[in-house]
């Protein structure tokens, strides 16, 4: 089983200070396992608390002796209960920080509120975008997992091209891709930050399914199963000649990779095959501009103008209610990582950001076609992650 | 598609509200994905409000239409984003309730405070535990769609024991489970509604692999593939002669059904299948037992009792450092809801709730067994939600 290295997580923690200290804080109390994996390489169930200018202490209460063979960090002791935190910070010469940063954009209401009232004399700050901050520039270590990802995602395109029938269900394709997933080593989930937002390894998105909005920030939701599932695959049967849009994750050693394909059996009709160049086209246009120094707002409104070029503006990245205003998101450990490809996002791109890239259509009633592939921001522009061709697969 | 029946959401909303006054509230503002589903009938984008004395207001980020096509309530009105709920709920007669109660075990910090800030006339109360209290009692809809679930589980032990082979990864049994979870009908997700924990539809554990000890409040947790998902099925092959344990849940319009049976090929070592006799021997005690009225404390001393008389108490529920003291839990739309068949759990059993069961031994360096089933507590005992057999599934 790989472990992060310890050189990873002694780099981040040495970020994380730096930012606390920037902002005046004395430490960072970390909660959401997401954060507790990135900072000590270990998910076991927790609490971290990160001091300026001191050693993280890493308090368990399940599994200790798991944390023990995962994480490099040297502190690591029992908790019996998250009610004895206070108790073991004091013991380990951490009696009350006055100014504690914290996870606000996902720690529980309650969980905040009893924080406040044990500890008087703490001050608490929200440290969430900090973090996404820190999170949003990779190693070469993380790099490489995103590597590992596509790897899988391509076998996986391969074989379910070799799968997919005429009248097979949505359903079913949707199990395969669960199947290879997971053959090849997908590591079972894939997370999302932001509140009430969930994802799964695959939408597969069969004609009209492309076209159904529903409450992804997505250009493409799916019917899914039921209102309890509006997402992702569903009952519906696959046709010929229609598109089938296939969006797959898979998550290697905790990173997530993201990518989309447009598959068919037979032929697309002709104005979404056009789309689908289109698609490539703004792909390529992206891969070349998007360097360190480029701003979101520039790149979405690039592709946005060459949809319209080809007179698909109002197809592009959804149709009607369905339409999203961006083409790209970050992604790490969680799918909705920083940057985010969109008019409001505000700092430029950075070297070692990884993102996915997803120009789309969509056409009400025929289906959603587009293409989506990940990428790491090099010094003169953007490294490729994956060798998958960008064409439609044909069955 | 089946949608949530109107009159389901007419009985939900009227306890909500006989809550709400009990408590005297004015009103609840639910967030959270699953609640919103629950009492709307939808899992749209978007927030409802529940005046005690008046009608829900659901207001639909997006989808509008998609939600208008799934839930019964008669209010439903567009709302661009969060922050213009108090604009939109003054234009429907609610200016500033005095208090409101809110889902603070999962609403996150930041959005709480957003609205302390935003509401100064308010005062908001917490209504998680209520709010898990109403949804404990199901009634005769939801009772069937478990069935649903259990149906197809039932599909996929079957299935998988034809599929199994020596040297086969847990990784590869765990997609094939996948694949025929979705090809039945598995609506792609299951929930969880605690912080921090996360769940999938299957952990496969081999022979060692079952006693290995991870963050899961389970006997069992598996190693996973990664520190990054630190349960379930990993690289390890299948074997001869040693227990298989496949725990096993799907949904289906939102329930939650969890099974876990042990399946070996060849034969089990002589103490581990007189350990499974020990946990089918628990199970029939508890089926008998758990009649309205009992205690989750003495279901769980009862069933600890067998397992001492058996001399097998150290094994019972997990060994050692992964130990848990409970033998079952609530089932509903999230798979920890109430009840918690554990000493510390104060309700005594009522009519209608729906748990599983779980009695299992785990025996350190050689794995885990038992078996795990649905329930709905009936007038004079448990009513079993599936039919499948309760032996060792021999291959």
């Amino acid at each position: 089983m790989d472990l992060v290295p310890a050189s990873e997580i002694a780099h981040r923690i040495e970020r994380l200070q730096t930012m606390l200290a920037q902002r005046g804080l004395d430490g960072a109390l970390i909660f959401q396992n997401v954060d507790l994996f990135y900072f000590s390489g270990t998910m076991q169930r927790g609490v971290l608390y990160v001091p300026v200018g001191d050693d993280p202490l890493l308090m368990v209460i399940k599994s200790l002796s798991r944390a023990g063979r995962e994480s490099p960090l040297k502190n690591l002791v029992q908790l019996k209960g998250y009610s004895h935190i206070f108790r073991v910070l004091a013991e380990h010469g951490h009696h009350e920080p006055a100014r504690v940063g914290l996870e606000m954009d996902v720690l529980p209401t309650s969980r905040y509120l009893w924080l406040v009232q044990r500890a008087k004399g703490t001050e608490w700050a929200d440290i969430s975008r900090d973090l996404r901050l820190i999170r949003m520039i990779k190693s070469a270590y993380e790099v490489e997992q995103f590597r590992k990802g596509t790897a899988i995602l391509a076998r996986g395109y391969r074989e379910i091209a070799g799968i997919i029938r005429e009248d097979m269900s949505e359903l079913e394709v949707d199990g395969h891709l669960a199947l290879a997933a997971r053959r090849h080593g997908h590591m079972g989930i894939m997370r999302m930050r932001a509140f009430n937002q969930e994802m799964t390894y695959a939408h597969v998105l069969s004609g009209d399914s492309g076209s159904e909005v529903s409450f992804c920030d997505l250009p493409h939701s799916g019917r899914g199963c039921c209102p309890a599932m509006p997402q992702g695959a569903g009952t519906k049967l696959i046709s010929r000649d229609e598109p089938i849009g296939i969006d797959y994750g898979v998550a290697v050693n905790g990173y997530v990779t993201d990518q989309f394909r447009t598959l068919v059996l037979g032929r697309l009709p002709d104005a979404l095959a056009r789309a689908h160049d289109c698609a490539v086209t703004i792909l390529d246009a992206l891969e070349a501009e998007a360097v360190p120094g480029a701003s979101s707002a520039g790149l979405f409104r690039r592709a946005q103008a060459i949809a319209g070029d080809w007179g698909l503006a109002e197809h592009f990245m959804g149709f009607g209610e369905g339409q999203v205003r961006f083409v790209g998101h970050g992604l790490g450990l969680e799918i909705d990582e920083f940057p985010i490809i969109t008019p409001g996002f505000d700092l430029p791109l950075q070297e070692n950001m990884v993102m996915a890239l997803e120009p789309k259509f969509v056409f009400p009633g025929q289906g959603v076609v587009g293409i989506e592939d990940d990428y790491r921001v090099g010094p003169k522009g953007l490294e490729r992650l994956t060798g998958l061709d960008k064409a439609v697969i044909k069955i």
